[in-house]
């Protein structure tokens, strides 16, 4: 389906064009097609107990909802400004090909989207991968501490014989937020603002979640740095593998305890959890671990075995509300689609 | 047999060392002597309207010039301060074997380069790669905030079979800055410095100019890092390569649409222009896109491809002035030599 | 068959286990149990001349005592809280393969030890290579910037044909330090600090020590980021291999002259001393080689080769008192066990 936007715009389609691209990619033959909405919206989420921010949630929620399809599949989104400020949306990491109509730049490959108004992209869902989705208008602050992105995981037409062998499959994506603009829409994102919460999947320790897993399990990581600061992530009693950089098999996987992430980059972690117990996992920039400056808090979770008693007096989660659903591992076994979670709602700002 | 700098000094020329060096290297037999002329100079340059910078600058200009030569080559560089502080420089990456009085670091193996003074660097190039020079005296200020980088480019005496295809070369030379210190030469590079400003090749978005290509190029793209800041180096629409880290191939290729630098670090990405369109490549650590805090700045250019069109009223860079050799494409194309670039030129401080 | 804690503070020992476990690894058949006692104390260290900080030391120094066995041993550490605060010990990158308990995460493995109290870790020396111990009670102050960590390396059983040939092995813990909490323990360690001292195994520059190797020597160089911040430690005049990455072996090691570390990160890097020289060796994120703002300090050292003479008189080093097992690289040639280092002892707190 062509993935031409000058055509599209006018015609709504483009068939041959798709034909021959499918017909020169085997194993795709069965590529499908799938419209999604995302509504930007002025949300107020809560990082921790007290501490809210403003943000421009993708459907009301950060992250924004889980897109998950197949390599090569037709993909339509609809997006439509309900906020005051402009936005677009960029695909991090997608090819584009022919498509660059639809990468969401705006003043580049498109005008960004005025308030009220709706953008209709359609492209093509490759490479295979983990890459996300995120605005491209003042990306200092509406990226780095507005809330506005989301996972887009690309599965392959052919895993690899790694991936193949994962039982569970996890989205973690790390963020940073300087509280001084937290309710101040429009500011801030600036040299010299001082990131003091630091979030996975848009909350920090204690109110991210357990990773639970069985002895026997093959786990993946998928690791996004999402904001202005890098993450440097360590798993305890465990080596893993960084078995994927931006979505991309590496050529050897590199055998590790942690692992570092520049802003925009992404890292898939391969963990055999034969090791069971209780384990931290958590950013070793220890200042990340903090909430307003007091320990512990931040980017921290707990990979928790079944079968280990959580019932110590003095153990931190043993009272723990599990929410599933935190890292989109229940929506990832789902059929493709897109999907929000309720752990990530935030409230309509006032 | 060591290229003696006393000897070097006085005979102006160490030929019975070079042939003995080159005849122990086979396949380098037409090493061929170079001897170029760098003068420090009070500079004033501009890094996007409105912000200007005063730089200790390599014959007036932010980048230094691009010394380009072979692997195995005989280099005399002839360095003359003509500033009011100590200087020396340093061959950052250039293995300076039996030559290690030339390796530039004051106190080291060298006094500094008193103002007035000349020194006289002569060392053989190798290993082949991307390489860089830069001032080793107070590097917190001279490198991180007075420009006082170049780059240095070595030719393999035998090309990698990827290498052999690259159709057009760049380089980025990503630099940090720190207004507050602008016109204040001598002070700054401090910790708790805020860098506000950021540039390619010493000029800030929109004030960098578009990487223009055709499909088909194979583009190589030698990024660096001079200041005291990581990049997240992010190109949109294509998988590209991470092929060399710091002058050398990995020893297989990493996929990957975002790029981290350490200060110091260098990577050679390898890109096929296969998408035409308009493709974002930006610093993927926000803020390092603004201008005094403003978006859109600093790390952002733009690949360009032939044939697409860049009449849009809303394109940012429809009326742009190009100009040429900005990344020195055109002067890696002329023979061996020091090539200056009109296009980094500033201003004699007052 | 687990190391079970609760048993082994009974007994003190957990024989059966630890030799069954020995029996299913062929050719760790010569493991030996190793038992070392550090205390946690209040010490003063001097960072470099002018610049105290108040630190919680393990035995009185920083870094800690080497601890250095090989894979497959039998640990068991007593550890004494004398301070005021709670602390734990983690040893970062351990497997703790049936011994989670033992892994020093307060509120998650164990109760963190208070003043006063001893806890007594037991567990297995695995997997081989390039470890460290910390603090696990508030990372952010204790670890970051109070000087709670030692090195933990671990031999293989079967070693890589690449680290056969080292001749000379160094342990480089890079640290940052901010200034303004120094004397004030119990305080900092907060986003927006200013780290203003940079420390190679707890000094600055000009007080680290020389590396002092000869021609022909294959030095291994075990670098660590413990504090908050990155390193980019660039070596002049070689290339170096990057060859271990958390302690484990890289598929292909990889070449460069530059490695970006992030905090909790290790790399081992393998260097062939073949260039007889003066070579500088310093952190590239340039404010980190100033003290107090102040060039040239922090993160930096000198490669000296033995021949080269040290006695120009402009040379910084020239009446350098030599300082041996700086880089624990006497000590690393010892039977294994434990050592300290008079090099890093520090003066009890008042």
């Amino acid at each position: 389906m062509p993935l031409r936007p000058s055509t599209m715009k006018q015609s709504g389609a483009a068939l041959g064009a798709v034909l021959i691209a499918i017909a020169m990619r085997p194993g795709l033959a069965r590529a499908k097609a799938y419209t999604f909405e995302l509504n930007i919206q002025d949300t107020v989420i809560t990082l921790v107990e007290g501490q809210k921010f403003h943000t421009f949630a993708f459907n009301g929620q950060v992250p924004g909802p889980l897109i998950h399809v197949k390599e090569g599949d037709d993909v339509t989104v609809k997006v439509t400004n309900l906020t005051t400020l402009n936005h677009t949306i960029h695909w991090h990491g997608l090819l584009q090909k022919g498509t660059w109509q639809m990468d969401g730049v705006p003043g580049v490959t498109q005008p960004a989207i005025d308030p009220g108004n709706t953008f209709t992209y359609h492209f093509k869902a490759e490479p295979a991968g983990t890459y996300w989705y995120h605005c491209h208008v003042n990306v200092n602050e509406h990226v780095s501490m507005r809330g506005m992105w989301g996972p887009f995981i690309i599965d392959p037409a052919r895993p690899t014989p790694l991936e193949k062998k994962v039982t569970r499959d996890y989205v973690l994506m790390m963020g940073a937020w300087p509280s001084k603009w937290a309710m101040k829409p429009g500011y801030g994102g600036i040299p010299g603002d001082v990131e003091d919460y630091f979030t996975i999947n848009g909350k920090s320790y204690p109110e991210t979640q357990p990773i639970r897993v069985k002895k026997g399990d093959v786990i993946r990581l998928r690791l996004f740095a999402t904001a202005d600061v890098p993450h440097s992530l360590h798993i305890h009693g465990h080596v893993f593998l960084i078995a994927f950089k931006d979505g991309h098999p590496l050529p050897q996987p590199i055998e590790a305890d942690t692992v570092l992430l520049g802003p925009g980059e992404r890292y898939d972690l391969i963990l055999v959890a034969d090791n069971p117990g209780r384990w931290m996992v958590h950013d070793h920039i220890d200042t990340h671990t903090t909430n307003a400056g007091k320990p512990m808090g931040g980017v921290m979770t707990i990979i928790e075995y079944d079968g280990v008693e959580r019932s110590d007096d003095w153990y931190d989660w043993k009272d723990k509300k599990f929410v599933p659903d935190f890292y989109y591992e229940e929506s990832l076994k789902k059929p493709y689609g897109m999907y929000e979670s309720a752990a990530f709602k935030g409230q309509p700002a006032q």
